[in-house]
């Protein structure tokens, strides 16, 4: 297993969200994903980069472009993207042939502020993965280490399968 | 990557460790893996077996030995063991040469019952790694996939290192 | 002080903000009151009887005097409502006047279901005001006691000063 | 109602609790109440004096006569008193007749740092109790607001109850 830095590219999702009493409303907030780290004691390398904040309904092909694009250019081999749920796949076909990365896309179905969240679970996953899958785009989420390009959410089941 | 289920041991230490009033301290209770892997929504088929509830201080080479045997009979070949820290490293080494099994032995440094405890993370680590990493033993701790042979506890600085 | 039971009437607001992944979005969920009960420990007599699952801008008349009916028909003299916090001050008016009932409202600025809220506090404002202050309305949040008659939200400040 | 701030005295006990993974168990920390108090925006007037960091069954005569001293000679007349529950009664006795002086002891039966305690619910009770309740020493525990003279704790059962 390597110990080569990881990047952690942040797009946005419920991950993410915040609740804004102002508004009477949750928005995409600034990612906490820094501080999910901090609270796993991680000390393995890693850089994150808050790419956008974005409900992954709002991510158009120009966006994939532009998280493909990054991945691409990063000195890292070893990625993490954390996205919102609905459309991950597709961002995960977006990303397949990246030569030589390992690119990991996880996000959550309750957002990582409250008590009760598969956020942090499922950027551990990532957070290994990326580490120890072969070149190629995962996906982790509900427990599962998922072909990026075998996988779809069940929406109504509120989980992914694999397809 | 594979669906085959996932054998989840527990063993006890830091991560399982429960305060008890009535006695002014902490011990280990029943195990609260089960209760993570619900908020993390897996849906990933696993077993939860609850072989000993110890501090890893405590663990001989007869403990050490169950847990071995248990894993060589066991139906599955991924499989997760939860740990204390500060002897998993010699467990680790008391599983080296089970064929055709992939071990991940992980634990916390923060009981899982604290708000910011490092267990849900390290335990997705350990869920991803034994369904991409190869055959062998390994650690998930810190943010990083150890070889299991090839890692130590640095204890004064409460983390992990390679070895 | 008294040891007389406690009836927690509540009506829905931020508190109780579920998030629905299969929708996107927030909604009032099935009261938490209980269940922030169980975490406090609470063995002093209560009855919680939810009465609505409104956020507070969408109450109206009509809601106001079903709750100043259900406090005036209640054998309970200490009453506490959860409510949304955009109208609290609306409905403590109308709760003026209710003889021989000291009645504390309170609510969250952030979920009870998030981490770091603000619910758990206020409640146990509630409970203890609602035993200690004498017959009136009350409302209890950011820390203070405040006459219910002399109130209002800040709602850029995010919070509530005298009047 | 008053809004006369509040002095918040800092003695020790479960409350504050850490977990010490270098020592594999766990000891009195600094003070979570900072945290508790930001989490749950009290905006009311406030200071956090640490007296002392002790489990209760270590607090002596000494100890007691320090915290009445401390209370008697600070400007503030509402007090809240963070303590270990054991002999929380004890000190209770000790603040009697503190006058023109409303004192309210709280604790906690799980550590505040755990992800399910009755800190928060407990120390919003004192803090209402301190404004709402007359001059007098007074317990907030299990959800109720006890006259300090007439509790005692039911070790056993792990809750406080009127004698």
């Amino acid at each position: 297993m390597t110990q080569s830095p990881i990047l952690v590219v942040t797009t946005g999702g419920t991950i993410d969200k915040q609740y804004f009493d102002a508004l009477s409303e949750y928005q995409i907030a600034e990612s906490i994903i820094q501080e999910l780290l901090r609270t796993a004691r991680v000390t393995h390398p890693f850089r994150v980069l808050e790419l956008m904040r974005k409900d992954s309904l709002e991510l158009d092909d120009g966006d994939r472009a532009l998280i493909a694009a990054t991945i691409a250019h990063a000195p890292e081999t070893r990625v993490v993207v954390t996205h919102g749920t609905d459309t991950m796949t597709d961002t995960a076909q977006a990303l397949a042939g990246l030569e030589g990365k390992t690119v990991v896309l996880c996000g959550a179905l309750a957002p990582a502020r409250f008590a009760e969240s598969d956020a942090a679970f499922n950027l551990g996953m990532a957070f290994a993965c990326c580490q120890a899958a072969p070149e190629g785009v995962w996906i982790t989420m509900n427990g599962t280490v998922f072909d990026g390009l075998q996988v779809r959410k069940d929406r109504a089941a509120g989980k992914f399968v694999p397809r």
